[in-house]
Parts: C-alpha cells; structure tokens; sequence
C-alpha cells in the first residue's frame, strides 16, 4: 500500500481527514460518504476520493466509507498505529507546552522525557515527567526507544543539539528552533517556525488593505 | 508591486528568505547572488530568479541583490514593515511560549495583551504583561490597534472565541486550537495544528522503515 509515490499534499491532508474521521466516530457515525467528508474537509469530492485512492481506496460505491475502517487505515499510513516515543530538548515554556498537550496521548505519541541545560528547570514536573539534565540524555536514549526528539531549544543550541541527537540514534526532528538543521539523508525533520507562520497572517492582512 | 497574483508558494517562501537575508545583514554582507541565496534557501538560482521577479525584481546582472534593500522590500511585501498589534487568549504554556518568544520584536510582532479565563491564570506576569481576564476583552480592544489573536485555547472554545474576536473587529487569526475555524470572508486564519505536524515526522519515520 505504501509502495506507491505519494504527493506530499496528500500527506498533508491525512491528518485532518484522521481528525475528522475521528470526531466522527466520537459521534457514533459509521459510514460517511466522499460528500461529506468533502464538505468537513472543504475540498471537492473527487479530490477526496482522488486522495484515499491513492491509498487503495476504501470506499465502495453507493456505500461511501466505513469511518473506523477509513480511520485505522490512515493511522498505519500516518504510523500512529502504535506509539511513538518521544523526547523534548527544552523544559521552557513551549517544551512544557509541548509535553502537556493533552491531543498527544489520543495520536499514540508519548513524551518519555524532557531536557534542559538550566539548573532552575531542571527538577521541574511537567505533568508526571521530571525535567532531567542534558547530561543524562545519552544514557536516557540508551535505555529507551526514542524516535522522535522536539527541539525547543534556542536557534544557537539547535544544530549542535540535533549532531549530538543524531549521533545518539534519533533520525526524527521536530524542530521549533528559528533555523533550518542540517541534517544527514537518513535522518529528517519536520519545522514548526511560529514567526514564518505569523508573517503569513500579516501578508494577508497586508494585501486585503 | 502587490497587483500581481502571487503564488502561496511563493509566500511561504518570503520568510525564510527574510530570516536568511536578515543573517546576511548580521554578518556584513552587503550583496548576494541568486547563487548564493539558493544555496542558502536549499532551492535552485533559478528559482531565487523567479521568486524575486513576482516583487518586481530587485537584482541586477553581475551585481547581485543588495542585501538590506532586497530585505526591506520583503519586510514590506510581509506586512512587518511596521508593528502588527496582537493579543494572545490563553494564557497557559503555549500562549505565555508565544508571549516570551523574543524574534517577534525584530519581526516588528507587538504582544499588547493575554486573556484567559481561568482565575489562576488571570493576574500571572509574562514578561511585562499581565494576564487579564476575558471580561475585559471588548474595552481592551475597544482601546488597541489590535490586528491579530492568537487563539490558544482548547478546540471546544476556538470556535466561539473567533466569532466574538470577529465581532470586536479582529480580522487575523493565528489558531493553535486544533480545529479549522470558519470564519466570514473577510476573515483569515492561519493555524499551528502541532499534532498535524507531528504526524508529518511519524509518516516519514514509517515509508523509511
């Protein structure tokens, strides 16, 4: 099933269709047809059935698409079907932020453990996780199975902090430092940069006026 | 300058070229090549060329982009030429991490207010601003040039907080409530879904395996 080119737009729309297939669920809906879901996902009708086929398609034809099936399956392809661990590099605000998203636990992720250079940090409880020193991060990594680190570090520390991760094992980075990393072909990264996203908004204020 | 449709793309690009050319500014340097720029930006010279051109263009043959001017001409494009006046509601970690994010200020982000509605909260200082509560939002805004909210609030509360935001003439909506807002026309958001984000990581951790 994933042996298929996906186009990354494709990828960007799973998780919204996993949220809305999940809400639907929630709301005891068993079945929705790609017209519906079209009108949640504000794209056309056939965009969605162009999108789930390109996953082998699991509607079928005046039937439409069982919800918890249509949602099971996007979670394998998204590789939320099982948890993946995860480590925060930064017991600030937005690390602290990141750790107590209560979202986290329902999409299989879970926070192992939090890190932090500052004495006055370190020792902090984050919901039940106590901000370790940096100087346990190898053994901590040892001893777990981490996949994916969140930087939340500043944009001076992170790429130094992403070679000592790599360097550790860990291939997935979820970087909020305001720097792009550089990273080797194995490994990869996912950026959140809340000022780009912000000088979004202010273009399109901007050329309303 | 602003006549011409650009593409979202291209947008999406104008911030990092900013934040790169920002670096440059750091360090001296006072022209760059389209050569050097698409080594920075990790895309082709040609496409530094085209992107440049949807602005006019601001290059000349042999010389190169002068630097600070390519810079300001962007700011402008951005909306960030002047200060943006933004207030934040939530005031837990994610709206005290945007609060404290201290690029904002160079990127001319002016945080003027926190809201929430939870007493523990209400009165708590980030940096120089004291959380208020939500019952002083409409005189608040009422007193401000406030241009963007940052919504930091639980999805059950996005929705209905957007709407009464839109009622007191907010326009811009930067939504970290893990929802799509529907907002009327002349209303825009752009929205920090984190665990769409993430999903992003764990879909390219799983087509690796």
């Amino acid at each position: 099933m994933n042996n298929r080119k996906i186009s990354s737009a494709v990828i960007r729309r799973l998780p919204r269709y996993y949220r809305y297939l999940s809400e639907l669920i929630d709301n005891g809906t068993e079945r929705v047809s790609s017209n519906e879901l079209s009108k949640l996902m504000n794209v056309t009708a056939s965009q969605v059935r162009q999108d789930l086929n390109n996953f082998g398609g699991f509607g079928q034809q005046g039937y439409g698409y069982n919800v918890s099936f249509l949602r099971d399956e996007i979670a394998k392809i998204l590789g939320i079907d099982s948890p993946n661990q995860m480590i925060i590099i930064g017991g600030g605000n937005l690390g602290c932020a990141i750790a107590g998203y209560p979202k986290f636990e329902s999409r299989n992720f879970v926070v192992k453990g939090i890190f932090d250079v500052d004495p006055h940090i370190v020792g902090k409880k984050v919901r039940d996780i106590t901000v370790m020193p940096l100087s346990e991060l190898d053994v901590f990594i040892a001893h777990n199975d981490i996949s994916i680190a969140a930087l939340t570090v500043p944009k001076e520390a992170a790429k130094d902090m992403a070679k000592k991760l790599y360097s550790l094992g860990i291939r997935a980075f979820w970087n909020f430092a305001h720097v792009d990393l550089e990273l080797p072909k194995d490994a990869f990264s996912e950026n959140v940069h809340l000022s780009d996203s912000l000088m979004q908004l202010t273009y399109m204020l901007n050329n309303k006026k």
